[in-house]
């Protein structure tokens, strides 16, 4: 019979912890300690206070926690210290039929990750998704994880424990994710469409107006269809766009999406996420017979990376129309112009200028998006509210030194390029983490021909700058490029610099921010404020209209542009979940 | 009627200043200045003085010195500032004959050089062998000067200015450097082999086996023999081996030379001037019809620089019986093994042994070398003495941290491998300074695959660490790790790290050196004494003999393995009268 969440809020806690105690491997104490907080408004609520608990609970209960757990097997199984749980895990993952080869592998890992860190390797090995990881993935890992630092490595293993104790409650609970799992399944079925070159290697590479990224507007509108959208088309630029009608006729929209694009060997998620969990509340609103007062506008942008041609934001920028002509003249690697592209694909070239919406018959443009950073991952929280995406401007640089034989040129007679770019970087360093919330990075570093015994003449570099408000955004390239000036004259270099880039901030709408907060705290959950780092189609939608965006966390430190990134099956249930809040919300009371 | 020194250090300042007041333009004073110091030893004295007292005239009467100076003209000359001696000197430029281009060119640059630095463009237009630079020579000499620091850029006028009263002197004085002009010649017609690839851009590169480096090879015997050497041979090794005997037939040998390949894109002078400097001593020797109580052998080396294969010192490392058979075996970049070239070229592998010399047999070995490094051009010196081969450790090293999201990685949760590295780099610079004579230097340094928007994951960089003794740099490289281990853990990054390199400090034999500081002395030159920085054959020969090296210095801050490269006719004339004074030196009063 399974937990409910009445048991669990006036259940006597004796009889919860005969029940809840190994959610947390020999270590019943958490348990103890959370249940002290009940009553819990939702699973997510009881959840989150658990890793309060542990958080709480400092580090020498937090190592003994982590070496409660038992050593990762291979094909023997240390069985005395293995509970029922763990070895049903351990069991789901595959582990238990490896080869000799692969069994001496993890051997030899727990090996060097136990000399390391001092305690033993833990993953949550049925995964994201909660069907187990497979052997490559489990060992990949492994390998990967035994470089950590081992503060980050003794916090990771703990992420990895709460997810294992997420999936164990999610058991005792009966409970399934299931709106998470059909967007986390969306996602995996369209990630199989990868441009030539990329698909070969099991990477995903989908650019602008290639067969996959066809392949995959086809699949969307598709799934839009299924889902019970009334209008679903693929516009003049390869948008894929799906209406849900309000319940009057003349009713306001409410816009959302995000890009199906992706740059090259990127992740999942990082768009599509946008898309997939609003239509899922399209499906839900659709099966419940449902109509809104005000319409619903769901939009798989077709082109946010900028990697085929540079005309980054060319899905979102046409909805507000900005669609540059002579972006159509602009050639692939191939030579291939995007008009051409364009033509093949059978978009009509002509009807653009047709996609600009008229922002009064809009409420505003909301989104939601893995968050690509660590912020969410390392504070253990699903879900973040967004409150401005970051105004940005970079620079190509070069400093410009005098090359000099490495041995004959004393220290106090060079002029080192690469010495005055790494006096700039630490610098950078410095002046970004001051505001707290600028980021500053030399992205690309090079000394062209470098050699082993030549003072560097040249060193090109780059420069991302960014920070939440433009004013603070241009503070810090004042001082960052005057700094690289005061370091030339010091030096005795110079140097050059294009500005390559430049991006207003975009400041989230307050009324609908405050929808997402609510959305959150209905969830059992914090509500966390943060900046978005990155650009999203927001920005884009932010000149015309008001926007406010929801962040979900991302796994592996919120890596993002890499095959690493992943979010759970059950963040993406919270994320359907506030999402369907806010539609809700803004039902029962209108902006 | 020429001057003579006798003149010189006899007549009355008046009449003298009457006739050099004009070596510094318009500014007689610094020759009534010098002539203080009279009696002068040498012609050489005289212009080390006139150094002297510009240098210690203070920084505004230097800059009227240079302003005094007419700015270098184009087609149309301004007659009314010009002297006599600058209309001459210009002429022989060639400026005279401009295309409308480079007369507009010139003009630009005058400007934009005025603008920047106040002062006029001055230019020694005669060259370092006084025949004259071409237009493209003088243009791109502007064109990079135009991008100095500011008091590099007057250094370097002043500079240009005591090579353009050296010349006048030389002029008064009726004297010719013939000796330093042969040597200058050598080199000059040597430079027309160059391997393919480079050949054609007009880049010389003599690589090991090449057919430029034979035909090298073949030029030097030839010449050799030409000077007077009683035995030349190109040995098993290719090395060009000339013995000049002794008065006596079992007389020790004193052992001298450099090597003749060059790095890619290199420089004339580097290596060649060692063998040609003795080789114009033997010829003035037997012209005489002189034998010294001792035989002199001058060699060619054929491999300094490891460019073809990974060799490094195979022309002097045979010599001393360290040639390693499994070197036959590496391949160049077309998969050539060293054996199959050797067989190529004619030489007779199983002969290498041999070629090992007796140390008894030798009173040692000396050799010259430029500089290859700014100090003595910056002192305006000639000559310099060498104290010490530097010891040198290299490594191959790359920072791992994490790469990341340039936008949504807030500053404090980054594990930037640049950024580490930058650190290292700013350590280095000081660390080494701290000793004052240890140089550490990253020439190579690349952020793999570095994307704009990316916080670097990889770093990749080099060390090349070096001071005059083994434990200055052993200290200096335990310091340099010891900081790269502790940044790494400070930043929560890793790295890896690869020796590929380490050669002990060369110590100058103490009998040696002080046979170059008199022959420096005796040309009426301050003695100057330094740390080679570079690796030399002398390193090599430093294994089983005495050895003592003396450098030449090079202009354009002493650049070296680059077509920059250069020096004076002037200076050769000054090193090959000292290696001549040298051998006398060991003649009169044996070791």
């Amino acid at each position: 019979m399974a937990l409910t969440l009445e048991q669990l809020n006036t259940s006597p806690p004796s009889e919860l912890l005969a029940e809840l105690g190994g959610l947390y491997e020999h270590s019943p104490w958490f348990v103890e300690t959370a249940l002290q907080s009940r009553p819990f408004a939702s699973l997510a609520h009881f959840k989150h206070t658990l890793v309060q608990a542990v958080d709480g609970a400092g580090r020498e209960s937090q190592l003994a926690l982590v070496r409660a757990h038992p050593e990762l097997a291979g094909k023997a199984m240390v069985a005395k210290t293995l509970t029922a749980e763990s070895t049903n895990e351990q069991g789901k993952a595959g582990l238990t039929a490896c080869t000799p080869d692969e069994f001496a592998r993890i051997q030899q890992l727990n090996a060097d990750y136990n000399a390391r860190f001092g305690f033993p390797f833990i993953l949550a090995v049925r995964g994201a998704r909660g069907l187990g990881l497979n052997k490559a993935q489990i060992i990949e890992t492994f390998e990967r994880r035994v470089y950590n630092h081992p503060d980050f490595e003794l916090a990771e293993a703990l992420r990895n424990i709460h997810r294992i104790a997420e999936i164990r409650l999610n058991d005792k609970f009966g409970v399934e994710p299931t709106l998470g799992n059909d967007v986390w399944d969306w996602q995996e079925k369209l990630s199989v469409h990868s441009d030539p070159g990329f698909a070969e290697k099991g990477q995903l590479t989908v650019t602008y107006l290639t067969d996959a990224h066809r392949a995959c507007a086809q699949r969307i509108s598709h799934w839009m269809r299924d889902c019970g959208f009334d209008e679903v088309e693929i516009d003049a630029v390869g948008n894929v766009v799906g209406r849900y009608h309000g319940a009057t006729p003349n009713a306001k929209y409410l816009l959302t999406g995000s890009h199906y694009d992706t740059v090259r060997n990127g992740g999942k998620y990082d768009g599509r996420l946008g898309i997939f969990v609003p239509m899922a509340c399209v499906r839900e609103l659709h099966r419940a017979g449902r109509r809104l007062p005000f319409g619903f506008e769901v939009v798989g942008f077709a082109e946010e990376e900028g990697q085929r041609y540079k005309a980054t934001f060319l899905g979102s920028g046409a909805l507000i129309g900005d669609f540059k002509p002579e972006w159509l003249d602009q050639k692939d690697a191939d030579g291939i112009t995007m008009r051409e592209a364009m033509q093949h694909a059978g978009l009509c070239i002509d009807d653009i200028t047709k996609l600009q919406r008229d922002p009064a018959r809009y409420l505003g443009f909301v989104e939601v998006h893995i968050e690509q950073g660590p912020v969410l991952n390392e504070l253990n929280l699903p879900l973040g509210v967004v409150t401005s995406i970051n105004g940005s401007v970079r620079y190509l640089c070069e400093v410009i030194g005098m090359a000099s034989h490495a041995g004959t040129t004393p220290m106090d007679r060079r002029r080192d390029a690469a010495c005055a770019v790494a006096e700039l970087a630490l610098y950078m360093e410095k002046r970004a983490a001051q505001d707290g919330d600028s980021v500053a990075t030399i992205g690309q570093l090079n000394v062209p021909s470098g050699s082993i015994n030549v003072v560097p003449g040249r060193c090109t570099f780059s420069l991302d700058l960014r920070a939440p408000t433009n004013e603070q955004r241009d503070a810090l390239a004042r001082d960052v490029l005057a700094e690289l000036t005061a370091i030339c004259e010091r030096r005795g270099v110079r140097h050059t610099l294009e500005e390559t880039m430049r991006a207003a901030a975009a400041p989230s709408a307050p009324a609908l921010q405050q929808r997402w907060e609510a959305a959150v705290r209905a969830q059992g959950l914090p509500v966390f404020h943060m900046p978005s780092g990155a650009g999203h189609d927001a920005m884009k939608l932010h000149e015309v209209m008001p926007q406010a965006m929801l962040f979900v966390r991302g796994e592996n430190s919120g890596i993002s542009h890499n095959p690493l990134e992943s979010t759970t099956s059950d963040d993406m249930q919270l994320c359907v979940q506030a999402f369907a809040h806010l539609l809700d919300s803004l039902a029962a009371n209108p902006l």
